[in-house]
């Protein structure tokens, strides 16, 4: 059901549960679409990726307007979102394009000590239908467009993707628009299926025909999922980017150096998107110095004078309710600034909160994630405390520091702690804003992500739907054209050839003097 | 238990079972040599990795002779190996060394359509201490010794090797050489531990030290330790490489030109090592001809001829004989030729054994793996029998064709199917020996290995035991050398900056007139 956030009120009914039989006939349909999918090639697969995002473009008033109505995020960030699901779409169509994520390898017949070797042509294939589980919070990004589908279409693997029940309508709006890109694209309407229901969901991931799964979500549910994966006669990857509290330290001389921006930027941080980012930075360690008490006594005013935000459903508006509740029960926790949400009855709203504890009484469960505009202060004396309570923590999407010039010393006796914890280590920054890019991960250590060798956003995230294969001693008419002798046309990627990598400009590695005049 | 295969007879006890408190302390020593592996860098980890198969070639004769006592395997093929596993280590030492495995990526600060982008550094890090399960068939390249340990250690991660109950005095002996050569490159011993005994097995597997699990060996044995790796509170990747029939195909046209060769061929790789290889043709897809008919024949002779050979373990023995039991038994199965192991009491012997059925016969069961010299001769009539037999197999480690020319479009109809069977296809040869190079590929969808998408021999075998991070605005004095400015040094390797791929000599993918006359 489709339900206006801020109203509590029914606004449609577009997707019905799918049951066993149509989701048997989804991923069959998918199954069948992979081999037309990869005979489209890089190419086609390139513009096949443009064409949904201008597709997405065209229809960009009607997609926000009911992804506004169903998760209550606003235009203004919906339209971002939007603009960024194009630009991620185009980022695939130059890795396509480039061709080195292929890993295209070739190892000529040669002798060695131990006999002759054969000849040797690794590439990476598709590894077949992927499941894709929308997020709640990302409409637009992580739910039928998004990360995931254009990576996984890139790759040559058709999608079939469980609708979030948060925003049933924009799902089936942007399934639309992407179904009539395929008909254009000569492509069957099975290379991007829809199934709905929690049921269905389960049922997806059991499914033969499925291959491997994306999911970005809570941890509850991400877990339940990646047991089914793994426990299936066959079992699948299970990619799921789960829950994150994003510590970001402050050190002392940061906080003597620009208490006040900190707090400003933090307390932005924390409640964009009313605090729903998977990257929110949820737990604030901040020295028990005076410039400290000055940053927490900031922060809670800015937090205080804030309004309550719209969440993305009933369900997540009650568990934000329930994880405040537990903050204010559990021992040495105190309650800093909390916003109400009286005279918003009707919709899911939250209130911005802020909690603190000392380093000494910081409990698993309260540096829980805390999904909403939420965050817990945890005031520590000195490096050792601080230390000790990071390496306490459980794997995170990010880990912040804001450190002033002086103290690169400490950041460097941190970073091994910091690394060690999580995917991405942000300088004097903020966590929210995941840039889609060549160089971006998104993933982290257990339980941030179930597959932490991997990533969910950035140029790389393709690597998850593939697969290598190497051909010996093929016989040129059957190889793909990645891997012939030419390296114009087609092949015109970058390659590793008799263990030099060679650019398609005939560049390779190793060879300094490899140029027109030396040679 | 050391046994002599040859005679039954113990040679000695050189490893007792590992307790808890034994596991718990060797998984603490290799947390805390993870770091010090690290610090040795990419030059260090090179020059440790040559020095360790500097040292198997001093220790030659002596392994060599453990590991024949108590594998069989004769010294000419334990010789090969151990060259094998030194040709391994040094390959490792020339990934290090070219250090594209880092994937080294750096987006500069830059300005989008959705606001600014944050100055990005993303490289691949240790994953931490691997725990590596010896396998019974490879005591010096699967074992102490091997792909395993070489590709963790080049990445960085200390190792704990599960040694293989059939030859513990080789295990202990490639232990106590690696050990020396820990020492002398100022390593913790902790960098290198050993365990034994089932149950300690198991432990490594649920160690909260433990990041990840190199495994060869049995579909069952594999299965449960994947089992355990993820049911962990926080799962750990689990890289097992278990059974494969490796299906070998004949087509009629090859059939008729060359059945002496290709029989010749397959009896001397269906029998190498006493068939003990992952990679053994365990099934062979006949034509239904008067060709097929003489290539059945001429290889019935060849293995009616041979002798029984010896095998790795009673155990291995025993199940190698339920096997054919149970082909005997199997509706449409006949058996062909069969060599008994009368007057080789006392040892574990196995004689070469060659069943027959037709291909409307072949029963999951009867297409299983049979570990030792024994394969299933498979008679179809046409391509249709033959495509489908091939799609109802489970994923395997190879498929092979053996065709003629002029069979080329009958090859690329099958080879769809062929590569969502197996992780390496291969023409007019012969399974058996996995070369060491940049683009091998052993591994293959379930189950032959339990993470497709990743292989355990060859340069890429490294990616198993790495995962990414990314800085955020970094200063650059915390940044790795391979992700700062400067192009010398440490970091002349191969990095993709703002979007292209630029080798260490400064060359840039995708611009083919950066060359110094057009500059």
């Amino acid at each position: 059901m489709s339900i206006d956030v801020r109203t509590g009120k029914l606004l449609s009914s577009p997707l019905s549960d799918t049951g066993p039989a149509e989701i048997d006939h989804v991923c069959a349909a998918a199954a069948a679409a992979a081999p037309e999918l990869e005979a489209l090639g890089r190419d086609g697969r390139a513009r096949l990726l443009d064409a949904l995002g201008d597709a997405l473009e065209a229809n960009r008033a009607r997609i926000v307007g009911l992804a506004d109505a169903e998760t209550g995020l606003g235009t203004d960030r919906l339209n971002t979102e939007l603009t960024r699901t194009s630009l991620q779409l185009s980022l695939f169509a130059d890795v396509l394009t480039d061709g080195a994520y292929l890993e295209a390898t070739i190892d000529h017949a040669a002798d060695t000590p131990i006999g002759p070797r054969p000849d040797l042509r690794r590439m990476l294939v598709p590894i077949g239908p992927v499941a894709v589980f929308g997020a709640s919070n990302f409409p637009l990004a992580f739910s039928v467009p998004g990360g995931d589908t254009a990576s996984a279409l890139a790759a040559g693997c058709p999608v079939v993707v469980k609708a979030h029940p948060a925003h049933p309508a924009t799902s089936a709006a942007c399934h639309q628009v992407f179904r009539a890109v395929l008909a254009d694209h000569g492509l069957p309407p099975g290379t991007v299926g829809l199934v709905s229901g929690h049921d269905a969901g389960a049922a997806l991931v059991r499914h033969p025909a499925i291959a491997a799964v994306g999911f970005t979500g809570s941890t509850a549910g991400g877990r339940a999922l990646f047991d089914i994966a793994n426990s299936r006669p066959a079992p699948i990857p299970f990619y799921g980017e789960l829950g994150s509290t994003n510590p970001l330290i402050v050190t002392s001389a940061a906080a003597v150096e620009r208490a006040t921006a900190i707090a400003a930027g933090f307390a932005a941080s924390m409640t964009l998107g009313t605090g729903q980012f998977c990257t929110k930075p949820g737990l604030l360690f901040v020295p028990a110095t005076a410039d400290g008490d000055r940053l927490v006594l900031d922060l809670s005013h800015r937090i205080a004078a804030m309004d309550p935000g719209v969440m993305l459903s009933a369900g997540i508006r009650d568990a934000y309710q329930d994880g405040l509740a537990a903050w204010r029960r559990s021992p040495g926790v105190t309650r800093i600034a909390e916003v109400t949400t009286d005279g918003k009855a009707g919709g899911f709203y939250g209130g911005p909160a802020l909690f603190s504890v000392d380093v000494t009484d910081l409990s698993a469960e309260a540096a829980e994630e805390r999904f909403g505009p939420a965050a817990l202060v945890v005031r520590y004396r000195d490096t050792a405390e601080l230390a000790a309570a990071l390496s306490r923590l459980g794997g995170q999407l990010t880990v912040t520091v804001h450190a002033a010039e002086s103290d690169e010393p400490l950041v460097s006796s941190l970073l091994t702690t910091m690394r060690a914890k999580a995917g991405r280590i942000i300088f004097n920054g903020f966590p929210t804003g995941v840039a889609v890019a060549w160089a971006q991960h998104h993933g982290g250590p257990q339980p941030a992500s179930t597959a932490p060798s991997h990533t969910s956003v950035g140029a790389t995230s393709i690597r998850r739907w593939l697969r290598p294969i190497v051909y010996q001693d093929a016989p040129a008419a059957v190889l793909p054209a990645e891997l012939t002798e030419t390296e114009g046309g087609a092949a015109a990627i970058p390659r590793r050839i008799d263990g030099s990598l060679v650019l398609p400009n005939g560049r390779r590695a190793g060879f300094p003097d490899n140029t027109p005049e030396a040679q």
